[in-house]
């Protein structure tokens, strides 16, 4: 086995596997993917949100064992300092790991009407109000955030936060969603990441779907 | 105004307001609380869960802002490295931040269910069965941290994590949870803190009381 493997779900669908992959794609860390079928009882319940144990994504690395998203940001941001996944600046990374935190545990409305479906496309798609205030509350973080520290990424340079919000960029797109064009342009220049374009063509590789039937959330 | 405040809403329900003044307490930073009063529509959408935008907690030091209970946490723990909020050693500490990021996340069934209601007390209430998966992972998470570092706390020393997993264990005593005894004896140490003492006699001083007709969530 590997000294170093990040755990994973289908790459068409599964966010939260996006975001982990991406962190330790920035870190620079080398590692090999183990991805779970999704329709493995566990992995579907997890990607239906029906599980309370958290599967994916899981880094080990080092005999060390980090699940949950945040917590593989913050060991690779140690591991790693030179990736630089948290500012330098005190304010700048209190400001990151806020933002990181209000997507890890927030945005549940925009989670449920907007899933993450790479493959799909929904043009003119009708977005349910309760979502919409979730939409407006990120472009409004996006930004403070863009216009504080410049651009192009979230915090200047790239940084987790990007990763902790691409699963959103790729919503808007498959959900059409009406957005100015800073929030595009930032949009774009997420989706042309090379590791994005690496994640995206994985996805459309993948045959698994996911019965719309099954899906409670 | 002071140089250091921390906003929380109501000490009777406000879960991540108990989280976040725990936090910052087990910090030794000092601070002045600023309460938001749960008649205050934005303080009541949050506490409702229909609010996207974070409130509560909320910390403001030396002109720096950090709003989300984990940005918090390490914060104060990069402030006060000697609190040791978060454990020394890298493997008890990836440990330590994926159960605080899987509290912070997920068990939103426990969450809707059982909310945290200190002045309350249900004798034989009954656990919805999505509900009760949540409390057994809980169970499964605090019994295998409380086996590796030997206890009192979760790692051994008071913790982020105990912070974290605090409102749990109120809620286990408000709802009549049935526990094996290494679990009460766990939730007894908790309740013991004087920092939790403190918390519960300010919470049941408090007059306002949520109407559940108004509760969705």
């Amino acid at each position: 086995m590997a000294n170093t493997t990040l755990t994973i779900s289908s790459k068409n669908y599964s966010s939260w596997s996006l975001r982990g992959w991406l962190l330790t794609k920035f870190s620079g860390l080398p590692f090999e993917e183990i991805v779970m079928p999704i329709d493995d009882p566990a992995a579907r319940a997890e990607l239906l949100l029906l599980s309370p144990s958290i599967l994916v994504p899981c880094l080990f690395h080092d005999g060390i064992k980090v699940w949950d998203t945040l917590a593989i940001a913050e060991y690779l941001n140690e591991l790693k300092p030179e990736a630089a996944l948290l500012p330098k600046d005190i304010r700048a990374r209190a400001h990151c790991r806020s933002i990181c935190g209000e997507m890890h545990s927030g945005f549940g409305s925009l989670r449920s009407a907007l899933p993450m479906n790479l493959k799909a496309h929904f043009p003119g798609f009708k977005v349910w109000a309760r979502a919409q205030s979730d939409i407006d509350r990120i472009v409004t973080i996006w930004s403070e955030c863009l216009k504080q520290y410049g651009g192009p990424f979230l915090f200047g340079e790239r940084s987790a936060a990007d990763a902790m919000y691409a699963p959103v960029v790729t919503r808007f797109v498959t959900y059409d969603v009406k957005l100015d064009p800073e929030i595009v342009d930032y949009g774009q220049r997420i989706m042309a990441l090379p590791e994005m374009q690496q994640w995206i063509a994985d996805a459309q590789q993948e045959v698994e779907e996911i019965d719309e039937l099954d899906v409670e959330f």
